[in-house]
């Protein structure tokens, strides 16, 4: 451990301790130097560090202070879905989203997308040139179908931060997430099947059930621990399960990580009853705090547990980089991801195993995780003041994605029609249940709160949340 | 008509007529100047125009030469495959395959890879190089999920040349044609339905097929005109068929165009049993002769054709870049690629956007197919020379694939493995079957005969094709 790093500890321990709290001013920069005997520089290393964790902050001409994080909100309460594995319906539903990608919204709280303008992405798009001009042909031609050895190579150094020792040569590189994750269905799947989702679950793999003919069984989910181990051991008793579908890591819509006692206990029920499971683990990496929380794949050792990854959201969409570490299914996912697209783009792959190896990858998520941090301190400080009492609202630790329950009467499929009107679209509930629940819950993305667009949003769904309940009640009278 | 071309196409005229022979010397330019009234230069663009089309050649101080083509090689026979529905196998077998996207065989025959290293392909690298740098927020948004307006426009623009008029609004980006393939057959059919291929046939489709749960029903084909519509009719007459899924156009692997005659009859048949076609075009644009043929698509008023294609072909495979023009099937179709992979990665949709709509794309197309004629008459130059007596070749009029009869005591999958030891590899024949046929064919890409170690490649072919049948008539005394 570097000096200034040894520096920076001590104070955490002691922020930790509970001897600095919240919003506390810390020791001034010389006089912390003369207490550890330091240098003044490694002193501001030793903050700087702790900036860029989230953990202080600097207030210009005044110091260093203890970050004052948004009070926890009122959590909305653990679901209750049907007990009985559907058919997934919402299609017509879905194909609005659709739409969501090419749409003119100015302000797009509907989708998840991640600050593609951050400085710490610049590397990226310059190697992306670089490498157009300089390995013209290499980028032209096919990539090996499972992916490029120098990606695989960086991706499994990567996964060492969530506890997982994977052979690069297992990964299989993919479209993004969502084709990991639909390869990886269809590999452990056949139509008529039942595979068990978290309640509620991301849209994209709801209708991916839905659209390998394979019924849902939603599981009641906390909003903090993540899906109820005993509603979920019941259903493996009950029904003839045939595959988990989870996000156990800074879950979507949610946000909650399942402590790491209810990962090892679920893979003692997957282990139990013999069943596989894909991890979503999509958003892992955008974890607030450090280390970032274990995969439940870090603590498989029989190669039952299907990771399904992508830099989609923790660099960018745009590029289609997802992964998939297979366990012992690697035979079958490896010949449908080739059948469902040969393989994936070679550029990209090329670029973004570059920008790993060159130590950009854990700069840019420095910043992300400090910068969304923020965001979700600030957006969730707006929902309180501006949305109707009785709303609830997820506080994730990790990630950018709010999972907000307004009033009951507030119909979110209505408000987003308003709200498009004033050029502002959220996620409706309905989109993440198997059978139209969470009527009155929105999904909103909240990156980017230094942009007063996104003040003003929330401002607006909140006075047409109001004048949907003033509606409401006038025509009960 | 330019005053260039309008030489040019007297002079084809002649040749069409016979007025000259393959291999006859051409008039001099100064002649041609003097006979037609033109410039010198005027000549000179239009012999340099013929020479684009491969119909003639020019010899150093000599002058210009009508091109001589290899002589039709004698044409394996119209195929004969079992007459029921049958589940796919063979899988084994093409997870060899799938490696060959990694392997190290120093020449490479098995795939289908295009010339990535034309020069007419430096403006594409150029172009991606630019927009990354230039472009860089963009490249790293999610594009919208029926992929890049840009992109869709040129296609719907590249697709006229085949007679098609497709609304640009219409067209799904995909990437590659794989995964349009895969995701019209995962729309239009459900596991237990039967759809009908060619024989032999890609072995991505008939896989594709395999993994849907769905059975194929191979219909006996001619190299010279296609599938036989007789054989057809008495399957459409006799089977619950779901869709056809065929490649018209300078097939893979037999490298036939079926005449318009034939494509029209085949849907009039499609439009009287009500049933969808899925028309691979992947190899379209590289018809060695202009216009290129028409599509299937061109003819259909009812939306009953479903069009895949991509550039991994005509452009290059580590782009990615391929489309569906799915008729009246667009909803269901859009939703499954929305769900098998979100959306395609920008950066290469706008740059192949910016390659035709700069006109490098016709320019490329130009060259190749000049290029592959030249190579397949070499190619099959040699496969005469070196390959044992009894071999057949089928005569392709576009695309850069040779479908070779070997005699039958060859095993091509253990040709296949005896090649490799010499670095060498081929697709042998009973990939192209549902049921192992074509055990004693290959299929070779012979892109590129200007290397010698093409020729060398095929020399090594034929010693080990003759030293197995030595070995064959040795063991049978």
């Amino acid at each position: 451990m570097k000096l200034y790093e040894q520096v920076a500890t001590t104070l955490k321990d002691r922020i930790d301790l509970g001897y600095y709290h919240e919003g506390d001013k810390l020791p001034s920069v010389r006089g912390l130097s003369q207490e550890h005997g330091v240098s003044i520089s490694t002193v501001q290393e030793a903050y700087g560090l702790l900036m860029d964790d989230g953990i202080i902050e600097s207030r210009p001409k005044s110091g260093y202070y203890v970050l004052k994080h948004q009070a926890p909100p009122e959590l909305p309460a653990t679901s209750n879905p049907a007990p009985q594995p559907l058919v997934v319906a919402q299609w017509q539903k879905l194909q609005h989203m659709i739409n969501e990608y090419g749409s003119t919204a100015t302000t797009k709280l509907s989708l998840a997308l991640p600050d593609t303008q951050a400085s710490t992405l610049k590397p990226l798009t310059r190697l992306m040139s670089e490498l157009s001009r300089n390995a013209a042909t290499r980028v032209l031609e096919y990539e090996h179908a499972a992916g490029s050895d120098a990606l695989r190579h960086q991706i499994a150094r990567v996964m060492v931060d969530s506890g997982c020792r994977i052979n690069p040569e297992e990964i299989i590189i993919t479209s993004g997430c969502q084709e990991a994750l639909s390869c990886s269905l269809r590999a452990v799947t056949e139509p008529g099947d039942i595979v068990v989702v978290d309640s509620p679950s991301f849209f994209g793999s709801v209708q991916a059930i839905k659209i390998n003919g394979v019924k849902a069984l939603e599981i009641p989910t906390s909003p903090e621990t993540g899906i109820s181990l005993e509603a979920l051991e019941m259903a493996f008793e009950q029904w003839p399960i045939k595959a988990c579908l989870l996000t156990p890591t800074n879950n979507n819509p949610l946000g909650y990580s399942m402590p790491d006692k209810n990962k090892l206990r679920l893979l003692e029920l997957l282990n139990h009853y013999d069943i596989p499971l894909i991890e979503d683990d999509v958003y892992g990496d955008l974890s607030y705090t450090l280390p970032r929380p274990r995969t439940i794949k870090s603590f498989d050792t029989q190669g039952r547990v299907i990771l399904c990854s992508s830099f989609s959201k923790s660099i960018a969409p745009g590029i289609r980089v997802g992964w998939i570490a297979p366990g012992h299914h690697r035979e079958h996912i490896m010949m449908v991801k080739y059948l469902s697209s040969l393989s994936t783009p070679k550029l990209t792959q090329m670029a973004v195993a570059e920008f790993i190896a060159q130590g950009y990858y854990e700069k840019h998520l420095r910043r992300v995780r400090r910068d969304y941090q923020r965001d979700r301190d600030a957006v969730i400080g707006w929902l309180k003041r501006e949305l109707p009492e009785g709303t609830r609202i997820s506080y994730p630790q990790g990630g950018y994605l709010l999972w907000v329950e307004l009033p009951d009467q507030i119909d979110s499929n209505e408000l987003n029609q308003q709200a498009k009107q004033e050029g502002i679209s959220i996620a409706p509930g309905t989109l993440f249940s198997a059978s139209g629940k969470y009527k009155n819950f929105m999904r909103i993305c909240c990156v980017n709160s230094a942009d007063p667009a996104l003040e003003k949003a929330i401002k607006t769904l909140g006075r047409l949340c109001k004048e949907m309940l003033t509606r409401n009640l006038l025509s009960q009278d």
